[in-house]
């Protein structure tokens, strides 16, 4: 097996081409072995084998510095740099991570999880290496949505200015996660087809050098292209034609599905090709696709409601049989998600009401549009924020955490945090109606949860907490998510020191319910915050400083600001003091139990 | 004179081409006159006076929907549309806004004011419009630099979607604030001496039907293009080349200077074309001419040292002849600035030394490329955030007080607030040295303040607050610029109560001194912070929580959560109880005194 034999791009170096050939082979086979049995992203790293290892072959990384884009097709890069042994031994699988990651190897130069940065940050080093009057070649390898990207048109545009050695490779793949959207991808198109040749030319019309490699799974063509383009002395496009999920027929078939896999049996998903697939009977007890059904349910009744997805439409529920069934009344911007909430924004002052779903992680990308495009113009979009906790993804490029700080600062916005699908769902109503704010709703991460309480249908009246329990000497803020862990933080406190704790849901994460707070008061010593986020700029902080002059002690909890990565929930969660046992023994203490 | 009369744009239809080029003229004067009284964008406007006539007398808004980008170039539009009293008339001069807003006119459908979002949100305007199977054109007007912007570049990608009626005006002045930067720019240009017919075109690439004016001041050209797009069932744009400044000879001579016009003397500004500028002897003691300096001085010796800009070169201390002077170790990305922040994360990747300069309202653009690019990846840059203040811009677009929670809550990240001027140096020169981590600064605002008392030079030992006087009872933390306001607090409390107060320099927004905190346990009752800032999710909660369970009362200063427009800063500051007379009754009244 050459696999075995490669230890550092060097080694790769040494191959012929059919020897290379037959690396390709394996490499698929090792990906297949390991992701199968581990999960992982597949169609990407399918697509891209032989560019990888023709990269490696033409360029002589380190000292040539390769920057993936998202980077979670960089599997195979780390499979030539040394890194191996995480994909052919199954005890390894874990020592490294999905993205690139410099902690890893020097063969990484950024740790990169979120689209579209690749040029941008590679055009960092071009301009860091000249200043310096240094040498190599620099390559961003960009592709798979990850163009329509704002940040990444804005680097493109800008490359033209280095006028110098970069080299950019479009790893054009025909798809995003789900299938490509926007203007630029019939550009795409139009070149593959004219094989390059076709005079209007996206890349070309940014003011960048550019050549096209047709075959972009074939190793020698490949090699040719980059041979021709090293040392270059300035900024070029090479634009390859790959086949994402190329060599897995299952993944050449349904690209979207295969983007990112879960564990999975290769033999029976091989046999299982052309079944037809069996229709679901009933809709799956998540809350993703219970709110796509319930929004297109809600759509025939109101053709102005249109939901909105930037490149992730599935995680929100909406699968391309669901986007077929709204019809017009879906809208993916592809990967844009500062386009996506101006959209949003626009559709909403034109009277209709948009509901745009996106990861927590991903909302990130927006906070200029939140607060400008929306909040300042206070239109009533609707948000629906999912995955938002820290039992979410663990990469650290693509933890959950950060959203409450990112959103719950923003004048106008109204961010509500719901407990059970009851309520989730309650306000979902509600934020289809409503006309005078911008609405989030942080839909609540995992498993359902049911309540047989009433709920609220109007939430018009904003900031207002709900005493769920009204015990005294304790009372607990349990927000969103985390309040099961309150529900079980004031059992505990009952068991092991009698205290009747008072139990609140806070629902509105945007204020603060200072009548409220005000009535605790009264016999009433500790106020505990339970938030499913990062604690700095969040919501227990402004609990703390609503408390400020009182007498009221005032605990908050949540993950303590740093970059985690990797991490295992249960003992992130414990590092932080966010379970059950230490929280009520930390209010045991502080009361002097 | 025609524009007396005219109190909507019906009034406009009725006028021939030789009386709207009249109308032209007097818009012109009367620009001249309001500007030259009044100050504010003055060059966008007298670019743009013709093609405003025209599409009022071609389209029928309010029906037909004009969206402005950046929106300062919507003076005329906001003449021809019944505001004309506020540039007519002196007294009436600030009853409208220097930018698009809802509460002025049913013309205008956003409040509008940082740029790239008009394609974007005006997409949501014809989406919305289709959903519930309206009519009318929706027109977006984009240019003078806000098309290297990721956001218009997203809308645009996206618009070629839609499918529908819908017109993209690029005004192509040739500009940005100051001059253009990207190759898309460079296709502009080819565009233009091809009158249009270039076969290489960055909007056909983009997916979009294109048609191009070359004559972009003149009305008749004007007219004659915009019936031909009027009613059209697909998405087109527009292309004009207009002359940022026409009109007016000294604003065509030097565009960058005329962006923006403080009040002056029309007639000497004409009569001193052509005089030779006086050289400056002296640098102006100003924060941003001094850094300026600074660097170039530390350009000189260090080849490393690259400052960067994102369109707004000249508030950074950068004006032309200083860009000159540090020649290539000087960047304008042009307006991107998700684009300057990842590039600066690769410079520092690389080893050199990335200085980005950006107004406090423009660093908001950029939240994820802070928290993914820079500050996972812990790189080096420094970051001045420039104007960062409650007494800054005061158009609720441009207002400049969220950057400290946008910034302080991202780990790794390191924000300092100096004080005065030579503090500000140590912390700028230790910035230029440090390898550790991501450091931003928080310019002061406004006149530079000294101070005699020695200044650290190193600042790599994190969250050390300094205390400036150690008194009792009372400490005062007074942030960055708001440690005069603290001074002051403190005399007031020794006049008017006797109290020695603690007065402290935090220095570091994004971190607790918890050892000096905690000292301050033994003989104070209040801690009293002083931001000069939004509160909410700043740098007071911080402290506010850190006493969450001490016997120490905690008074948070800064404003409250609202978007606030045109506010008169005294008025401001008063009514969130920031002067040192309120604070200090403030603190009286909680001690009991």
């Amino acid at each position: 097996m050459y696999l075995e034999t490669i230890n550092s791009p060097a080694d790769v170096k040494k191959l012929s081409v059919e020897q290379m050939n037959e690396l390709c082979g394996e490499i698929r086979q090792t990906l297949l072995k390991k992701l199968s049995a581990h999960g992982g992203h597949f169609g990407p790293n399918f697509g891209i084998v032989e560019a990888t290892v023709a990269l490696h072959y033409v360029f002589n990384s380190p000292e040539d510095k390769i920057v993936f884009d998202v980077s979670h097709q960089s599997y195979v890069h780390k499979m030539l740099t040394g890194r191996k042994d995480a994909f052919l031994n199954p005890a390894l699988y874990d020592e490294v991570s999905g993205y690139s990651e410099v902690k890893e190897s020097p063969h990484d130069f950024f740790t990169i999880g979120h689209t579209s940065t690749s040029v941008s940050l590679a055009g960092g080093l071009v301009k860091g290496r000249d200043l310096q009057g240094g040498t190599g070649n620099v390559i961003a390898v960009i592709g798979d949505g990850s163009l329509s990207g704002g940040e990444a048109l804005e680097g493109l545009d800008f490359a033209a200015e280095l006028g110098t050695n970069f080299i950019i490779v479009v790893n054009d793949n025909q798809m995003s996660i789900a299938e490509n959207h926007g203007g630029l991808y019939a550009n795409l198109k139009a070149l593959r087809q004219s094989k390059g040749k076709e005079p209007l030319n996206l890349f070309r019309a940014m003011g960048l050098d550019y050549t096209y490699v047709d075959e972009g799974n074939n190793v020698e063509a490949l090699i040719e292209a980059f041979q021709k383009v090293k040392d270059i002395d300035h900024p070029i496009v090479v634009h390859i034609n790959t086949l994402k999920g190329k060599g897995y027929a299952p993944a050449e078939k349904d690209k979207e599905q295969w983007h990112y896999c879960a564990p999975f049996d290769p033999e029976a998903t091989l046999r299982a090709i052309g079944e037809t697939q069996k229709e679901r009977q009933e809709i799956p007890e998540d809350y993703a696709a219970q709110t796509a059904e319930y929004l297109i349910k809600r759509m025939r009744e109101d053709p102005r409601i249109v939901a909105i997805a930037s490149g992730t439409p599935a995680p929100t529920g909406f699968l391309p049989e669901r986007r077929a069934r709204a019809g017009k009344q879906f809208v993916d911007v592809g990967i844009a998600e500062e386009h996506a909430v101006a959209l949003a924004s626009g559709i909403a002052a034109a009277g209709a009401k948009p509901v745009y779903g996106v990861l927590s992680t991903f909302i990130q990308r927006s906070y200029d549009q939140l607060s400008q495009d929306l909040c300042i113009n206070n239109n009533p979009a609707l948000l629906l924020v999912y995955w938002g906790s820290l039992s979410s993804m663990n990469d650290v490029t693509h933890t959950c955490f950060f959203d409450i700080p990112l959103i719950c600062n923003i004048p106008n916005m109204v961010y509500l945090a719901p407990t059970c699908k009851e309520e989730y769902f309650a306000m979902l109503e509600w934020g289809l109606q409503e006309r005078e704010h911008p609405v989030a709703i942080r839909v609540p991460f995992g498993k359902m949860t049911y309540s047989d309480e009433p709920v609220e249908t109007d939430y018009s009246q904003l900031n207002r907490y709900k005493v769920a329990h009204r015990g005294s000497r304790v009372a607990v803020l349990g927000l969103g998510s985390f309040f099961g862990l309150g529900q079980a933080v004031c059992a505990l406190l009952k068991e092991k020191a009698g205290i009747d704790a008072t139990l609140i849901n806070p629902r509105y994460i945007t204020g603060v319910d200072k009548k409220l707070l005000a009535s605790l008061e009264v016999d009433h010593q500790l106020v505990v915050t339970l938030e499913d986020g990062v604690i700095d700029g969040g919501f227990g902080e402004k609990i703390a400083r609503h408390y400020g002059t009182s007498d009221m002690k005032v605990l908050v909890y949540g993950a303590k600001k740093e970059f985690a990565d990797r991490y295992n929930v249960k003992e992130f969660l414990r590092q932080n003091r966010l379970t059950d046992g230490q929280i009520a023994e930390d209010i045991m203490k502080i009361l002097g139990l």
